[in-house]
């Protein structure tokens, strides 16, 4: 019974998110759905690649949270336009919630937009928001055993970003252990290796995001 | 819609929750519903909890993931009793999912039951299993922005552990800021540091769990 439920909801979010699609291709904007787990660094990433790219694309933001404004008011500081979407409780965003603020975007004018997910391993993953592709997160301090336990994410996403590998040397994790079990999930999946503390790898990232734009 | 829904799931859920209450209550076993973000170390501190505590008190374990078997084996190296459940894609446990386990455990024989949700900051959170107490672990790599952002745990919960201590000289996360916030969600919530990696703190939390069983 309870699967039932979520197909249902699933299959209006999927006609949601399809109308999300078109508007977003109408209006030549390119969108990420970024998620990880809770402090894997989203809000860290989106504001360097922010101040890599700003030169060169017009970036907006959508944030999403259970609750509070910290991440919208990081964005804002960074003067690209931005909004934040309260849930109240629900673990991801779904399309309904990102339709519904399109219209404070000035979605003809942006090249792309990064929207950022409820921080949840788990749920965001289930539900497309009309997105070109997904990208997740993985804190390097997280342990390298996530990808068999949580493997919908990495399955659906495009590419992986390894985060705060800084902290490589004070954890027990392996690299290689991440990169061999995300690809036998993903064959396709894009895997960087990222210090948003100290800025390694971004150019890598930012460098391949270019790419898929333009 | 999707509100009633999820209400007519809670309700549901506290009904079962209350008989699994009941026969834990007559099996005369203490139950700790441990929940946290994915990577915080839930499986380590039962590790730890189990080794400490091991000659004092008869403990199990019930593991919840979504998919894999990595957690029960860790702790049937320990050789306590474990169950190993597989939500197959549901983020958190439910009372139904405990509920049908519970014939393959000697619970009579039990003092303590540990049951380790999904990785998950915020679904574990909404769903009673029929525990005593729920027990919440952060990771200090997790940043100290997480209690304002994911409130419903902080509050739920009867202890905080903060885990990965030891990295805390490679963050920028104020334990303070921690602190503050949490307490300002739950004022009697029960603030533990610690490190699972070095042994740092474990004692006083072991301490503690036993000063509520005995």
């Amino acid at each position: 019974m309870k699967v039932k439920v979520v197909t249902h909801i699933l299959e209006a979010n999927d006609r949601i998110a399809a109308e999300n699609r078109k508007l977003f291709k109408e209006s030549g904007v390119y969108v990420i759905n970024l998620m990880s787990a809770p402090g894997a660094g989203k809000t860290s990433l989106i504001e360097k690649t922010i101040r890599e790219l700003s030169g060169d694309l017009k970036i907006g933001v959508i944030e999403g949270d259970i609750a509070g404004f910290d991440d919208a008011r990081r964005i804002s500081n960074l003067n690209v336009p931005v909004v934040q979407i309260n849930t109240g409780g629900a673990c991801h965003l779904d399309a309904n919630m990102i339709s519904e603020v399109l219209g404070d975007l000035p979605l003809k004018e942006l090249d792309l937009l990064i929207i950022e997910n409820v921080g949840n391993l788990v749920c965001p993953a289930e539900f497309k928001v009309g997105e070109n592709i997904k990208v997740m997160l993985l804190s390097i301090a997280e342990g390298d055993d996530k990808p068999l336990k949580y493997p919908l994410m990495f399955e659906e996403s495009s590419a992986l970003i390894l985060n705060k590998i800084d902290l490589l040397p004070h954890t027990n994790a392996s690299i290689e252990k991440i990169r061999k079990n995300s690809l036998s999930l993903n064959r396709k999946l894009k895997i960087f290796e990222v210090s948003c503390r100290t800025g390694e790898g971004i150019g890598k990232w930012v460098k391949w995001l270019q790419s898929l734009i333009k």
